[in-house]
């Protein structure tokens, strides 16, 4: 019985590898740094060894191990195929082929932000919906999108790219991505900063525990809204006004059963939650008011659980 | 074996019943008008007599007959519920139920719109594609958005109501679903003649065939602009930035191979293609630029047909 699986999370600074019951029981995490620029074949190469390693000491049979379940953090298409990881230096990269080659057993790839909302839908903050968005509030805004049970890649993997939704008309600074006004430039933690950062600039007479702050973060200005820092409050709603019509938006699409939020900024939900509700009430359309709102519960395991996921659903699938 | 099934489309205006073969050849389709605020439970059971009537006149046995697919002018849930039809002054009505009950044979409803979409994707404008979008211009504007050859319903049927993306921040008026900007208010039939409107009210100085036209329709601003007169092509181009800016956060979110643009006004996809393509490419995140765009070549047919690709692919799934 094939009811053992591991789960990938390839990321710029360190490789997650998770070992796990296909019950959903999580027993054995490993984790190896990334070397800088890491060519994809040695590097993979060392992370099947890990793999193989890890099923010799847990004495294992090929027969034991369902697959292994891969995220990167790059855009990943239907067929597995990763175009270009900015964090690793990569270009295109058939990830699966190599994996296979290797290890000699099924191996499943996907974006580690929709691979992270696969594993949020099974064990997390999603549990009991089948089609959900999941957003990472982190530097960026990640996304990951499930519809019945199953990531949508996207034709070019950019579906759950909500980060670059166009959210302002008049927005002078460029995103990351080349674009004018996507939403990360205002609702990611960076883009809480930035936004609080304006208002300091255009409010000089306004007094803010931000003010003496010097250089601070987006928990900062979270945590001077809960103590009921005027400004700290007024730039976190203006976050949250995008970040609600962002999502009103989303559900006009394929109106998901929640939203799960993750990422480092997710933690402040008892002082941002308020703000987007009610942003996104006003903007959704009328029968799409009531979607639920969660929050992410699988911290930096998310991806690796999702990789188990990722490798079932798949092999589920084919059968 | 089960090689023929029913597509039943019902509008505010009528109901075509389309019988065809599951190998995607629609070899009969009749009408019947709608009453005005017809009871669910009469009007349905009129169309199941229609359905049996045929079974019998074409001597079929009811082990010829995989099913019905259906498709309503309202949101449908993903359990086929369908929850208000405004046009045919409904609330909530099983309409799989009542049917099957009439004709002892499976029935499958969805939105009218995704219905459409399911119907070009396997014998129109987007065959080929598994993953699409189709976009239908008319007096709304209409969505359905397929992914894995499925139809996304959404949790409170409102997947594909990309007429409700919010497009303008600035919008005085309301829309029809009562809240402000809404791309329906824009870049429908209606929404082009309001742009058009606006253009010549706030210029007046400039010539143009549509000011001496009194009330003109999309058809007559489109005609205008393929005749190179500039205030229609400045209107359309307004219109089309809209159109364009929303299907590139459709990408953002869902990615999908092609859109699929259909409607009365689709007729003129020489005049509003290479604008529309142009915003398309402006808003879009880098890797989704190539979406594919082809125009829907069902017609009035689509509701029918992918009626038929809707049972079929409920029966499939279910095997």
């Amino acid at each position: 019985m094939k009811v053992y699986a591991f789960g990938v999370d390839i990321g710029g600074t360190s490789v997650k590898i998770g070992l796990g019951r296909t019950s959903g029981w999580l027993f054995e995490t490993r984790k190896i740094g990334t070397p800088p620029a890491p060519s994809p074949e040695s590097f993979l190469a060392q992370i099947a060894d890990v793999i193989k390693q890890r099923i010799q000491a847990r004495g294992f049979r090929a027969a034991d191990v369902l697959g292994i379940g891969v995220g990167v953090p790059g855009p990943v298409d239907a067929q597995g195929m990763v175009h270009g990881c900015a964090n690793l230096g990569w270009g295109d990269v058939d990830v699966k082929a190599i994996l296979e080659q290797h290890l000699q057993m099924p191996v499943q790839v996907g974006n580690d932000a929709d691979v992270a909302a696969l594993g949020e839908m099974w064990q997390g903050g999603g549990k009991g919906f089948s089609n959900l968005v999941m957003i990472t509030l982190g530097t960026g805004i990640g996304g990951g999108v499930i519809i019945n049970q199953h990531v949508v890649p996207g034709r070019f993997g950019s579906a759950g790219e909500i980060g670059h939704l166009h959210v302002d008309g008049q927005e002078r600074e460029p995103c990351n991505c080349g674009n004018f006004g996507c939403l990360e430039q205002y609702a990611s933690a960076t883009g809480i900063v930035r936004t609080a950062k304006t208002l300091l600039a255009g409010h000089p007479e306004v007094a803010s525990v931000l003010k003496n702050a010097g250089s601070f973060d987006a928990k900062a200005v979270c945590d001077a809204a809960r103590e009921g820092d005027a400004l700290a409050n007024a730039a976190l709603g203006q976050s949250m006004e995008k970040l609600g019509q962002a999502l009103a938006m989303i559900s006009c699409v394929v109106d998901p059963d929640a939203y799960v939020i993750g990422g480092g900024v997710s933690a402040a939900a008892d002082v941002f939650m308020p703000p987007l509700k009610q942003a996104y009430r006003h903007y959704a359309f009328p029968a799409s008011k009531d979607t639920v709102f969660t929050q992410a519960t699988l911290g930096n395991q998310a991806g690796i659980i999702g990789g188990i996921k990722l490798i079932m659903s798949k092999e589920s699938k084919e059968k």
